[in-house]
């Protein structure tokens, strides 16, 4: 598998679907007025491990040949991918490694290791937990899983897009919020193949941008020190796969402030009684705030996940 | 209509049922190993208007005749009850004026005109705004539409139970919040009625254990300076029509803490990342922290609403 296609997206959903949930796509009259759009979300907040990782990290493990996977995997993450991986190993039986940050917070720790993970304290930044990772693959023999740059994981992110378009007969757009890009990677190509006249719309925080800039510059651009509430999309810059992927098939990418990711993580909370972490109230929070090109009418808006805990809330709840 | 059968339940619910959503049922592994019990969690925090009780609100004023329709309603609620009648009085196109304490908060203010209710600030206790609204309701001619103390309002709780039959084909039991015990009311005359063998169990927080003291008693006990966080829940005693049922139907009145009913608020929020107030969420820490005789195993679990803001989600996580 050297490139990725809708077929490839469907083989995935062949392999994952009996182990996850088929999220449900929310309404709120409220959002739609605000809005002045009907915004359809899709609640991957509610998916095992509380994110759409697990689709990809599913795929991953099930893509492995038996030898594989009984050497175990290992992969470096402060956050979803890292727990998606545990659970989606206790799942089925294989051994996880993750690599977290030494600052990793004790929610996120507790989580990992209560899916029966190992688990290895190393640095603070992304690049030197996921060398890590790469030396622990090598020392250990275990499979070095990534948590985007990977036609797998992709494939599996992908599935998000099969299930939007199997239960939406009409849609305009799809808003997904862009980190490394695997999300985006794999819903627009399963969607632009299957229906091309659906645009599909990257959303970025305007503090950590590297895939807007990237877009606009035609080539990968590289970002360092990045501060976001939104701690999915903390990503240096768009994969090396993803990237041209997102060149070929995204509409555009749409930038959100730090206030406005705030102000719809409540708005969730309080309008519609759901818990949406700020890296999946992203798009809708381009909804609420007229990021949306108006010739786009019937919109979904991904929640990618719902992982954060109540410190963290309250910071945002000073913040909206 | 001087009593209540599972028949005016259903009448009810061809009533309203247009109107209103019906709710899903969420399930949880976490919560079913935590409790050592199967719990489906009926979530009316998702109800139009944030609870249950726009289902009593509805079946009332669609049980008025015209020309009481075209007088208008009143009610005085410093809480979901309001919220509901306003939401219900919208769609219908009925005058509703809300009678709301002094300190009402701004956001339930804001709710009840944001559904086009007229709305007068009058006292602060619960009693002061009641005898306020029947006030009203001789001066303006209005009719006077009870929190809970009306067969039409029991009626339209009910509805809840006929929905839960609907789904699940085995339940041992089902937990109900207790405040004036419309909703339990309600649900237990429908359930006793179709499936006696299913065990309806009250929970009161102990802090506002009106009806726990009442039914022991075997006679309305009254409380006096009530404090629980559980707001939707303090009542001073069960009804004078709504109590005889409760010693009819009711297997026992089971008593939860503040601090348990906090952390169940955070349990649901970080791991079901759904919201749910304080008052709905008794439910479920009864079935967290073992308070469910260990005879039922399938065990429903009433989220009654969502109705909190950022501020009071705030002091509860401080609690938990």
């Amino acid at each position: 598998m050297n490139m990725l296609t809708a077929k490839h997206v469907e083989q995935a959903y062949e392999r994952i679907h009996s182990y996850v949930h088929k999220t449900t796509i929310l309404t709120s009259k409220t959002l739609n007025e605000v809005s002045g759009l009907e915004i359809f979300m899709k609640a991957e907040n509610f998916q095992k491990s509380g994110s759409f990782k697990i689709r990809g990290a599913l795929n991953f493990l099930l893509s492995m040949d038996e030898r594989e996977r009984e050497r175990g995997v290992v992969t470096g993450s402060s956050g979803n991918h890292g727990q998606a991986l545990a659970f989606a190993g206790k799942m089925l039986k294989i051994d996880v490694k993750v690599v977290v940050p030494q600052d990793a917070s004790p929610a996120k720790v507790a989580a990992i290791q209560g899916y029966g993970a190992k688990l290895e304290r190393f640095g603070t930044s992304s690049t030197e937990r996921l060398r890590r990772a790469q030396e622990i693959s090598e020392q250990e023999q275990r499979v070095f899983v990534p948590p985007f740059d990977h036609y797998w994981i992709m494939a599996g992110q992908g599935t998000v897009g099969l299930e939007i378009l199997e239960e939406l007969d009409e849609v305009d757009a799809i808003l997904v919020p862009c980190g490394g890009c695997g999300l985006i990677a794999g819903i627009s190509t399963y969607v632009k193949e299957k229906r091309p006249s659906v645009r599909i719309y990257g959303v970025e925080p305007d503090q950590s941008n590297s895939t807007y800039l990237s877009f606009k510059a035609g080539r990968r651009v590289e970002l360092h020190n990045i501060q976001t509430i939104a701690d999915g999309l903390r990503t240096a810059s768009p994969g090396e796969l993803t990237f041209p992927i997102v060149q070929r098939y995204v509409e555009d990418v749409l930038l959100v402030s730090e206030r406005e990711i705030a102000q719809a993580v409540v708005f969730l909370l309080e309008r519609c009684k759901i818990l949406v972490e700020p890296s999946g109230a992203v798009t809708v929070a381009a909804a609420m705030f007229g990021k949306v090109p108006s010739k786009n009418k019937k919109v979904v808006a991904v929640l990618s996940g719902g992982n954060i805990d109540k410190q963290r809330l309250t910071e945002i709840f000073a913040m909206s």
